[in-house]
């Protein structure tokens, strides 16, 4: 039993997200997508496991997901190319099958224990804001437009106020599958940086709410755009109210970035 | 009688071309949508002249084309918007109808001997090649993916071949609707950057020939594999004989950067 880890980059814009679907719908899914194209190359179900679901839309360069193999299996892959690693080959097996808009960035081979979801010790998340005054027509499906400026001052100073273990509460929407109970997560950073008129907004934590990234950036624009006080802010971490905190961000210029995994 | 500059970006991803056609073809010319939207404005036909053409795929950050407006007209535009210069008010109702992928950059009044097409004295076009081992899925439709490595010295000595007044002929392919004679052109510069995996080619004359830039684009790319000698680019220059040069490059990556105007 061989334990395979993915790291895969997508364009979520056509697709209702990460997590697998029934019925017709399973096309419309990253990981149902990557299983059928895994039982292609392998002649057999596989379960995918991700680090986590991503929302309909949300793009990502670096979520991770494993499998495990029967041994036996891999000869599908070696069969199929002479040269190569088997790490190579599975990974071109992949892209010949997946379409344009998934690609497998990086296959490893890890220990048994390794999990995609459990072993996770810090996932970021990247949100890039076009801050043109005119949208870049080329970014219109991979970055948010605001139209309007952003003062990166008061931004960096709302985003210090997140940085910690804290209750993200009023950050977050009710997940509709779940019984989210603990909503505290602790933000190790959060990076500004401005670059040929994009704004990155870099989020790097244990863990996150559903829609908590989206939530934080709409809060922050709405502070950059002067229409929400820093002690609005303030109060929102402090009282856990959904209504203290910004809008939720479209999921256009958002991208799960990266998924670490201690030292691994 | 004004006459009205536009400085234009479009994604070319789904588009013919820039040049009008006819029929159901006309919305799939930016010329023809942009023509479309101006009607819609001035309640007239209006005849836009473009600084040329650009093929299907191909995309622009800086196509320029003027139209010649009738003063009365102007003030369809001043009684839409409270406030804002005549320039923005066009720019902003031309944005509000122009579909997402063609966007007008900017608007200027120019002399009214002003010519899109002939006061132009340079143009440069940017060509993007990934040259990522993997294709990065967010560039799929805006730059060419090769999947292997280019020799950026040897792409470099062999720019270097094309700067200069030469006869391209060589690096041209027949307009099909074309009376083509004169076929020296003159290229102030060709610039080649590699930046975050990317490598920008951008090529700076006084005029291209059909196809022009696809064609010296693609005997960069071959002499950076390994393809082609300097020696065969050399004799390409030379000759004038098509089957010398490279391929021509898919559109995929190619931009229409910026046209230029003397000192306008």
């Amino acid at each position: 039993m061989k334990n395979i880890k993915l790291t895969i980059s997508y364009d979520g814009t056509k697709y209702l997200g990460w997590q697998r679907l029934l019925g017709e719908n399973r096309k419309r899914s990253i990981q149902g997508i990557l299983e059928d194209a895994l039982k292609q190359i392998f002649g057999q179900e596989i379960l995918l496991i991700g680090s986590g679901r991503t929302d309909a839309g949300v793009h990502a360069r670096g979520q991770v997901a494993n499998f495990h193999m029967p041994s036996a299996f891999l000869r599908f892959v070696e069969n199929r190319y002479t040269k190569g690693s088997l790490e190579q080959n599975i990974r071109r097996a992949c892209n010949e099958i997946l379409p344009e808009d998934i690609c497998i960035r990086q296959v490893q081979l890890v220990p048994k224990e390794f999990h995609s979801r459990y072993s996770a010790t810090a996932k970021t998340y990247e949100y890039i804001i076009d801050v043109r005054e005119v949208q870049q027509v080329f970014l219109r499906k991979h970055a948010l437009w605001i139209g309007s400026k952003l003062n990166m001052e008061q931004m960096k100073k709302a985003a210090a106020l997140f940085i910690g273990e804290k209750d993200f509460r009023a950050f977050s929407t009710r997940d509709p599958g779940g019984k989210q109970k603990n909503t505290v997560r602790t933000i190790y950073s959060i990076e500004l940086e401005e670059q040929n008129n994009l704004l990155y907004i870099r989020i790097r934590g244990n863990g996150f709410l559903y829609n908590m990234v989206r939530i934080l950036v709409g809060t922050l624009i709405e502070v950059g755009t002067g229409q929400k006080s820093l002690k609005e802010v303030q109060r929102a971490i402090e009282t856990g109210e959904r209504k203290y905190a910004g809008y939720t961000a479209s999921s256009v210029g958002l991208y799960l970035k990266k998924v670490e995994y201690g030292n691994s």
